[in-house]
C-alpha cells in the first residue's frame, strides 16, 4: 500500500520567480485542486495579497494515524508582509479548519467574514487556547473592503449552511470572482434565487471566474434543498415511531428545517452529537432561527415521550466512529436504543472512503428492526454543489474572460474546464491548475499557467505537531500496518563477542507469539550464530555492521518462514 | 480505527445442536452474507454435507497487512465424513479462491464443476505447489451426481463468464436451488434467455431457494452486456488514436468481445496482466473462442503499429497498485506511455473502498491528455448481478416454498427478502442469516433459523499462515498504523538499581526523531528517574512491575507532549 498514490508525497517545485514585470494577477490555489478539501486561494497583485478559506482535508488512504491534512502555506510565510487579509466564505471546515494552525504562520492577517461564520471561527478557537488572538472583521453582503491596491466586495451564495458569501477582488485589472461553494436554487415563482444580483455583476469588468468542480462530472441541476425538506416533512408524517434523523452538523439549514418539522408535528427534538449541539446554538443566539420553548429536549429525556413524539437529530450519517448513530447502532448509547417502528433517515451522502463504515451502520441498524431511509431511496438529501447546468449558468451570468476550475481532482477540474469551453469560454482562456501550488498569470488578454511552482509538500497535522510527520514517519506506519515489528534485543560480552543470555526478542503486529515458540526458538538460535560467527574475529565490535546483518538475516529467515516483512530492529548491547 | 466495525471480529457461537430429529434441510452459509466475497453454503440433509463454492474477499480496514479473508469452516471439519462433494458455480474468485486454503481441512472432497471453471481452478492451484492434488469430477448444465442420499444437477446461468452453472441439491424434502450469481438477459427477440429452463424447473418441488442479493438495492433491470458491448464498439470505431481498455480479468466474456471487435476493426490487441493473460489463454486452449492468427500481439511491440491499429486490453480498472493501467497512468509502463488521443475506457464499476485509487487514476491519466470514458458518463460496464426486476422474474419462475437471500451485507440481505414478500412469499417463509455461521432449517412446512451457530471467526490469509493472525495481532498492526512505536531499551546494575549509560530509544511511525533531539533528552532524564526512584528500595529488582511503570509513564508524558499515543514498550536488562 506504500506510495499507492504518488502524486501525493513530493511534488516538483521549483523557485518561484517574482511577479511578472507586466502587470498581471497571480492566483494561487494552495489547496483544494489535488482533493475535496484543504481549500486555499491565493490572489496576488503587485504587492498585495489576499487569501481566501483556509480548510482542511480528512486523513487519506496514505496518511494512517494524522488528524488533518491542511494547506502548505510556504508561499505566504515568504510574502507575509503583502498580505491584506484571509476572507472565509463560509464556515465548513473544508474552508475553515486551518485557521487555528496556519493563521499564525502567515502573520496572522485579519479574516473578514460573516457573523455566523465569525461566530462559529471564534467557537472553534476556543478548542485551541494556546493559538493568538484572531482579528475578525465582520462584513456582509454588499460591503466593499479595501485591501491595499486591491478591493473585496462580497455577494449573497445559496449553500446549505446560512451567511454563505462570495468575493469579488478587484484588481486593476478586472474583478476576480469567487462564488466559493453554490448552488443555483429556484424561489417559487421558479426564479434563480440571487438572479438579479449574478447578472448585475455579469455587467461588470469580470477578469477572472474561481469555480468549484465538486460536482462537476453530475449532469444536470442538483436537488433542490427545498424537495429534500418536503420529503423529509412527509417521511416524519408518516412515521408510525420515532424518526432518528442523521446528517452532517454542517448542514445548519436542514437540521433548523427538520426542527421546524418537529414543530409542526408536536414532536419533541433531541438533538445528540457535540459539534452539531453547538452550531444550533450559535444558530440560536445569532438570531437565525428561534426554536420554539421546550422543543429541544435532552438525550436522557427521550424516554419521557411516547415514539410518535420524537425525533432525534443525529451525527454520524457517515459511520463516524463512536458519532451518535454509530453508538445508536453498536448498542452502546447510553440513552437511545432501536426499538420496533423506528425510522432512520440518513440525510447525506456518501463520501468516498466511508461505504464500508456505512454500510456497516445500516446492517447493524437493520438487524435490530429499523426502518432505514437514505438518499438512494428517496431524496432525503441534496448536495450543496452546483451541478453542470448550474455550473454552465453561473459562467454564464457571470461573463468572465478567463476561467479557472478549482475545487475538486483533477479530472473533476478537467470536466469543470470541458463544460465552461460548450458555453463559448475559449480553450486558451481556461486553465486548469495541475497541482497544488500551480501558479497562474492573468494578463488584460492572456491566461497561462507558470513552469514554477509553490510549494506544495503536504503540511499534516498529528496531535499538536503541524507539519512535522515527515514522509518517513508515514511510511514507517505503513510498513508496521502491513506485517508489524520485531525487536531483537542482545547483550554481547565486549570482551568476547559472546552472547550474553538468551536474546530477547519483542514482537507486535507480526505473529500470534505465544503459538510460535519453535518460530522463536529457532530465530534465537539464529541471532547467536549471526552475532558470534560475526564478533569472533572482530575487535573492536563494529554495532552497526552486526545490526544490519542482523535484520538482513533474520528479515530473511522470517519471510521464508512466514512469507511476511515485519520492521526488524536489531538492539545491541555491549556489557 | 480499532474495532470500528465490531460485527467482525468476534461473534457470538454456541455449540451447535446434532441435526433436528424430525427431517430437515439444514442450510448453512459459511461465508458470503455479511460482505460481498468468500461466497460458501452448506447443505446438510441427514448424513449427507454438499458444499457449494469455496470464495475469497479482499482484505478490509480492520484486516491490515493480510492477503485475504476466507470462510471459517469449522463445523465442516468436525462432520468430514459426511461432505459428499463440492460444488462450484463459476470461476471468480468470490467462487473459487479459498479452495486452495480449505480443500484439506474439509476432507479433500471431489469438487464439481464445468470445464472452464475447473481450468482455471487448476491454473491457480499451479502457485500452491505443496497443496494436495484436486479431485475435481467436470459437469456440465443437465447432468446429475449423487452425493449420499442427495442429487445434485445443474443449470445454465448467464453471468460475466463462461460456462457458469446453477444447482439443484435435490432432497427427500424437496430442491434446494442454487443459482449462484446471475442476471437475466433477453435474447434477440426480447425473450430471457433460459426462460423453458428456469420455467421447467419452476414446476418441480422446489423447497428452498438460495438467491444472492449484490445489487438487490437496485432497481429495475441490469444493463444488459450487449448494449456494453455495442458501446464499445462504437467508442472503439470512433477513436483517432490507441484505445486502452481496462477491465476486471474475470470478465471473460467481455474481454473475448473486445478482441472480436478489435478483429472486426482491424486493429491489434495487446493484452496486459497476468491473470488476464492466462484466463484469455485457457479460454482459447478450451475452445470458447478463437482469435484470428496474429491479432493479439506481444507488448513491447505496441509502437510498431500506427495508433488507430491498436487496442490494448488491460488490468487495473481499479486503480490496484502495479496492475498495468496503474503502471501507464503513474508513467511506470515499460511499453506504454499515455500520448495524444488515447481513449481510455474505464469498462468496469467502482468496488467499494476503491475510490481514491481510481480517482487518483484518472486524475494521472488526465493529466497526461487521455480522453478517459467511465460507466458514469457511457454505458462502457454492466454488473453481472440481477437487479431487483430480474430477482423478481427469477423467484417467480422457479416458484420456491422458501427462500434465503445470500451474498451481501446484510442490509442487502433484508432488501432481498423484502423484495420477495412483494412478489407473494410468506413473510413467515423467508429466513435472512443474521450472520455468516447462521444455521438455517427447513423441513417441509416451515423454515427457522437456529439460536446456535456454526463458529465464524475471521479465517484469515497472511503470508504462508492460513488462520493464525489473531485479533491481537490485528489490533497491534491499527495501533501501530495511528501513532508507531517508541521502544526503550535500559540497563540496569542489578547491585545497585541505577541506570547503566545512557537509556536506548528506538521509535518508527511516531516522530521525525532528528527533529525531536529535545523531547528525547527529557524522554531520557524520565526514563532515569523513574526507573532509579522505583529500584531504590527494591530487591531484588521487580522487574514486571518497573516496566509497568515506565510504560505508563512514558506513555503519559509522550501524549502530553505530543497528543499522540505510540505503543510504548520499555526493556530491561539487567547487568
Amino acid at each position: 500500500m506504500i506510495q499507492k498514490h504518488t502524486r501525493r508525497m513530493a511534488p516538483f517545485t521549483r523557485p518561484v520567480a517574482p511577479m511578472s514585470r507586466e502587470s498581471a494577477v497571480r492566483i494561487i490555489p494552495l489547496g483544494g485542486v489535488e482533493e475535496i478539501g484543504r481549500n486555499m486561494t491565493v490572489i496576488e497583485y503587485d504587492n498585495d495579497i489576499v487569501v481566501i478559506d483556509a480548510g482542511l482535508e480528512f486523513p487519506i488512504e496514505e496518511t494512517p494515524g494524522i488528524d488533518y491534512i491542511i494547506p502548505n502555506t510556504k508561499y505566504l510565510e515568504a510574502r507575509k508582509n503583502k498580505i491584506r487579509g484571509l476572507i472565509i466564505s463560509h464556515g465548513h471546515l473544508d474552508h475553515t479548519g486551518a485557521i487555528p494552525y496556519l493563521l499564525e504562520r502567515i502573520g496572522s492577517p485579519t479574516i473578514y467574514t460573516t457573523r455566523l461564520t465569525k461566530a462559529m471561527i471564534l467557537k472553534r478557537q476556543e478548542e485551541f487556547p494556546h493559538s493568538a488572538k484572531l482579528y475578525i472583521e465582520e462584513i456582509k453582503s454588499g460591503d466593499m473592503v479595501k485591501l491595499g491596491q486591491l478591493k473585496a466586495r462580497f455577494f449573497d451564495i445559496t449553500h446549505t449552511i446560512p451567511d454563505a458569501i462570495g468575493a469579488i477582488i478587484e484588481t486593476p485589472l478586472g474583478n476576480v470572482i469567487y462564488p466559493g461553494d453554490f448552488k443555483i436554487e429556484l424561489d417559487a415563482k421558479g426564479k434563480p434565487i440571487h438572479l438579479e444580483q449574478y447578472t448585475k455583476l455579469g455587467r461588470e469588468n469580470n477578469l477572472v471566474l474561481l469555480m468549484e468542480s465538486t460536482n462537476a462530472e453530475a449532469p444536470g441541476f442538483s436537488i433542490p434543498e427545498k424537495t429534500v425538506h418536503q420529503n423529509l416533512e412527509k417521511i416524519i408524517s408518516e412515521a408510525k415511531g420515532r424518526v432518528i434523523a442523521a446528517t452532517f452538523s454542517s448542514l445548519l439549514e436542514r437540521i433548523i428545517e427538520i426542527i421546524k418539522i418537529a414543530e409542526r408535528h408536536n414532536r419533541k427534538v433531541v438533538i445528540d452529537g457535540f459539534s452539531m449541539k453547538a452550531n444550533v446554538e450559535i444558530a440560536q443566539e445569532l438570531g437565525f432561527f428561534k426554536a420554539k420553548h421546550d422543543i429541544i429536549i435532552p438525550a436522557d429525556r427521550i424516554n419521557n415521550y411516547p415514539p410518535e413524539k420524537i425525533i432525534a437529530i443525529c451525527t454520524g450519517a457517515q459511520g463516524e466512529e463512536n458519532a451518535a448513530l454509530m453508538r445508536i447502532a453498536n448498542r452502546k448509547h447510553k440513552h437511545i436504543k432501536i426499538q420496533k417502528d423506528d425510522t432512520v433517515i440518513l440525510s447525506s451522502s456518501i463520501i468516498p472512503g466511508n461505504e464500508r463504515s456505512i454500510q456497516n451502520l445500516k446492517d447493524n441498524l437493520a438487524r435490530q428492526g429499523a426502518r432505514i431511509i437514505h438518499y438512494k431511496v428517496a431524496d432525503v438529501h441534496a448536495s450543496g454543489h452546483a451541478y453542470q447546468e448550474e455550473l454552465k449558468m453561473m459562467a454564464k451570468m457571470l461573463k468572465p474572460k478567463f476561467l479557472i476550475p478549482i475545487h475538486g481532482y483533477y479530472f473533476m477540474l478537467k470536466t469543470n474546464a470541458d463544460l465552461a469551453e460548450t458555453i463559448g469560454i475559449p480553450k486558451e482562456n481556461i486553465v486548469i491548475p495541475m497541482n497544488n501550488g500551480s501558479i497562474i498569470e492573468a494578463t488584460k488578454n492572456k491566461i497561462h499557467i507558470l513552469r514554477e511552482s509553490a510549494p506544495a509538500n503536504l503540511v499534516l497535522v498529528d496531535g499538536l505537531g503541524v507539519g512535522d510527520v515527515k514522509e518517513v514517519v508515514l511510511r514507517d506506519r505503513q510498513m508496521l500496518a502491513q506485517d508489524g515489528i520485531f525487536v531483537i534485543i542482545t547483550a554481547i560480552d565486549s570482551q568476547t563477542g559472546k552472547v550474553k543470555n538468551s536474546p530477547d526478542i519483542i514482537s507486535r503486529g507480526f505473529i500470534y507469539l505465544r503459538e510460535s515458540q519453535e518460530l522463536l526458538r529457532q530465530t534465537r538460535y539464529l541471532i547467536r550464530k549471526t552475532v558470534e560467527e560475526a564478533t569472533g574475529k572482530m575487535h573492536p565490535i563494529n554495532t552497526t555492521y552486526v545490526k544490519e546483518l542482523l535484520r538482513d538475516r533474520i528479515g530473511k529467515f522470517l519471510f521464508q518462514k512466514t512469507q511476511r516483512r515485519p520492521m526488524v530492529l536489531p538492539v545491541l548491547i555491549e556489557v
